[in-house]
């Protein structure tokens, strides 16, 4: 008899595991419940159909071949039931059935199941904000005033979308500087909005760290947008029914349009009140099989909690990619074979303005977190042969175990080719790969596509020197926390005297490489010495200089005037 | 006392030697002996500088900060000194002493070591062909016509630019499709010369298979270039002692200008004659820590053999990334430490007009050559997410070992981002991966990056479909092969009439994916039947409802009408 499977959830993990199972299975008896109007959907892409780069919201789905995905495509090519406009409010585990609801009608129904799929997807997470309107007294419900968008469906995005062409906003604020935050941001700016970035934390980007971050904040005001940090917003201020202000606990924004982009977590209410076990994320748990603490039911996509590769800790990873690998897993384990889902790493890239931003693994801040002894390499370098025309800078930053010298995370960003770096990186953090592999892995070279030393070889290289010993590190951060409290050190610039005129860092002190070893009489010996150089190759080269002439405390500030963030004079 | 080492080679690996040596030993006294005149260049770049991207061949010379590498710069700030004009001819062992000679005065000297390191790079491989000037009576050396030339160092770069901005060349014959004949090839064609590739063997790029080659070799007939292949050059002819025509088996063509583009082979004269091991590939034999077989002689770079890390075989890999690789070994080796070449992956990229295309590992036929039983998976894909503007087609070629699932190897080509794809791909096969592994990784995604199931994770898919036995495929050129045979069999084109009806294959049969399930009773069961759609993703699908439906003798065609290289209708 024909297995019957009855899929929760019809956006991205829901019909992957349809179709797979169909080419497994062709008797299985497939059916999806969706909630709402579409089905399977590409969600990743709604920031650049509110910024108009995609047309039509139809086009997120469409098949390559321009057919749309929609109940009767399912239905006709592949055999699978659906019914949208229809939830599932009740799972009958002992009977192995659910009860759905059409959304529309309010029609009940129940449907039996050989093998249950949740695919229930991610909420909103809304963070408690007041709002009042000027023109009613009393609260009102944040959600509520017009013009204050999240940005999680179709529908989200058409508002959106809606405001900006009927020219309803010229001031937009984003609140959360994270990644989908700087993705609205991006099309809000390219559609002629003044746009406001309200990040409560220190600095944007969190999956980053904050040395980066700043590197991307810089980068992101120079695109004309304003980016407050460490600023929590308290009341959206609205007037007839719009909002019009966001008032923070340091100052007061003016906006007609209002995106909030906090986050997502687990949409695992539904299993829950089944009795399913949750993970510590909040997301449903679930074996390296896809089954749940139920052997019937499967969970996939952005309701499970998975494994981070990196450190074996659980983790919330709400990412397309990832819940596709997960469907498939889960519709051959349903066919009847054997396949295993690892975990994630966390990966993630993003576009914004002309800067790709990239991680995967763990920053040097959570591998702290957890214990690790943490050592970085900070890395700027053209994405190709320096004397190819086009070549653009990245900035990688390569994090490791210092005790067993295990890779344990990567961030880039640049105008540059950043993809392939992380590729890369995110392949040999699989393998549990170390810092020494880095150096050894035969990348292809030509100059329009790397360097002969490639960067991440580079940046590998830099590691491991600092590793063995042979290379002392400082952030810049750290460098200017130190002249900010006017602590005593030489901050050594040894690039030429060209390079030194054009820009440079207030307070530092000018010595070419080339001179070095004979003005070591200019630099005394009892201060620390902090050597730079435009990207700090010639600043590691100093330092061995002076160490070999028996300077003790001597560093390498990370990246060179590069990475450096603060103030420069010119 | 400080350690003496003699460096035989200024291109890259020595230099690259000479360099990190200097940071791991700040008293080594430290010589470059170079034949030439012009020290640490890229080589890679000289196709670039002979189109014109790059303007001045000094560029190729200088740091990223514009300083020039030259003998005064490695003397000055980083105190290495170096004789350039200068050969070594000879090496005394036992003496542990190397006799030099300046070229221009014919000075001789001797030199003493500690440690000595050969990185005399490689020599051109011409092939042998005959000339004639038909002023002059007998024949003539080829090399010696003018207007032929070879690519190997800047001299060569120069004049090949000077016969083209002096405008005495109007029509080119490259002889050779490798990878050097094709970056050249670009360059002429970029400057408006016409130009005829002419290649012996029956495919261009023999770094790739022929399914492969045979897509290049059409772009770049697209691009307004003649290829000729499986034709042998026999005799050049000339007039006024300059090339006028190249002679082959099969024509006859016009050139005033001819660049011999057939290969390379180590440069391995002066360790030979020191009676230092020779590898099977002409290559000097090194161990791990490149040592030769004098413990007090190291090689690197374009001069020695290394180990092909995918298969253990001894291999000729000519490339400056990994010569830079092995000079950073062999300088730490030098200076006390213990650091491993593990050897190299044969991978390659380069650029083709707006394509890109890039190898890594064995190819289907270098595996099979050597034993093992292999399968593949080629698949056509846009780069990015297919709705995101600027998504561009790249083909995949996946290679593995149908025994153990072990990656072999990769080749990618288009117009697309090729270079994540093939630094993927080198990192595992470095591990050693297996093809589940490439469905498993967590690649990030982003819709301007890639799609949500990735190229690579889309082709370890097929892959595995095959290794499992759920899909049989079958080459275009094998189908072609039938056809041209007239075979019995059923071309079934399940695409949608719309895409039938734009672009077909003569022959082919039209079901429609959706109509299948209702058509079957008009397709033959005693007959092959061999499915196929744009990618052959619906041909897959094809394939199983007719397996299903109890048809034996189903194939399904790789790539789809994407890949097929042959006869079209429109």
């Amino acid at each position: 008899m024909a297995k019957r499977v009855v899929i929760v959830g019809g956006v991205a993990a829901g019909p992957k595991v349809a179709a797979k199972l169909r080419r497994l299975d062709q008797e299985a008896d497939i059916t999806i419940l969706e909630r709402g109007k579409f089905l399977s959907y590409a969600g990743c892409g709604l920031p650049y159909y509110v910024g108009g780069e995609i047309k039509e919201y139809r086009e997120l789905m469409e098949t390559p071949v321009g057919v749309l995905r929609d109940p009767e495509f399912f239905e006709k090519s592949k055999g699978i039931r659906v019914y949208n406009h229809t939830e599932v409010v009740k799972i009958d585990r002992k009977g192995k059935m659910v009860e759905a609801r059409n959304v529309n009608t309010g029609e009940v129904f129940t449907l039996p199941y050989d093998y249950l799929v949740l695919a229930t997807g991610a909420k909103v997470s809304f963070p408690p904000i007041k709002a009042v309107d000027l023109d009613h007294p009393g609260e009102v419900s944040p959600r509520d005033l017009g013009h204050v968008y999240t940005l999680h469906g179709i529908e989200d995005a058409e508002a959106i979308r809606w405001t900006i062409t009927e020219k309803l906003a010229r001031k937009a604020v984003v609140i959360g500087g994270g990644l989908i935050g700087m993705e609205m941001t991006e099309s809000l700016v390219k559609n002629g909005l003044e746009v406001t970035i309200l990040e409560v934390l220190p600095e944007i980007l969190p999956i980053l760290d904050e040395d980066m971050g700043i590197l991307v904040r810089r980068y992101c005001q120079s695109q004309g947008v304003n980016v407050r940090v460490g600023e929590k917003v308290e009341r959206f201020e609205g007037q007839g029914g719009v909002v019009k202000r966001v008032v923070t606990d340091k100052g007061v924004y003016e906006a007609d349009l209002v995106v909030v982009a906090t986050g997502f977590k687990p949409n695992s209410d539904l299993a829950q009140r089944a009795g399913l076990e949750i993970g510590e994320t909040g997301g449903i748990k679930v074996d390296m099989f896809m089954r749940t603490s139920d052997p019937f039911i499967f969970a996939v996509g952005d309701c499970v909690e998975v494994e981070n590769l990196v450190c074996g800790k659980a983790a919330y990873m709400p990412m397309g990619s990832l819940a596709n690998k997960q469907g498939r897993v889960a519709a051959i384990n349903i066919a009847g074979g054997h396949e295993v889902f690892r975990g994630g790493l966390n990966s993630v890239i993003f576009k914004l303005f002309d800067y790709t931003i990239a991680r995967a693994g763990l920053t040097v801040r959570q591998a702290k977190d957890m214990g690790y002894e943490v050592e970085y390499a900070l890395v700027p370098a053209p994405d190709r042969a320096h004397y190819f025309p086009g070549a653009k800078r990245v900035v990688t930053k390569l994090i490791a175990d210092r005790r067993s010298g295990r890779l344990l995370g990567v961030q880039i960003i640049g105008p540059g080719d950043v993809t392939k770096t992380v590729y890369a990186v995110a392949t040999a953090l699989y393998y549990g790969g170390v810092v020494e592999d880095l150096s050894s892995i035969d990348l292809p070279y030509a100059p329009p596509y790397a360097s002969a030393i490639d960067n991440l070889c580079v940046a590998a290289n830099v590691l491991r020197n600092k590793l063995e010993g042979r290379m002392v590190g400082i952030s810049p951060h750290e460098v200017e926390r130190k002249r900010k409290r006017n602590e005593e050190f030489i901050l050594l610039d040894v690039r030429t005297p060209k390079e030194y005129q054009s820009v440079r860092i207030p307070g530092s002190t000018l010595i070419p490489l080339g001179t070095l070893a004979q003005r070591l009489h200019e630099l005394p010996r009892d201060k620390e010495i902090i050597t730079f150089c435009a990207v700090s190759l010639r600043g590691y080269e100093a330092s061995l200089i002076l160490r070999h002439n028996g300077f003790t405390n001597v560093k390498v500030m990370d990246g060179g005037i590069s990475c450096w963030p603060y103030e420069l004079e010119k």
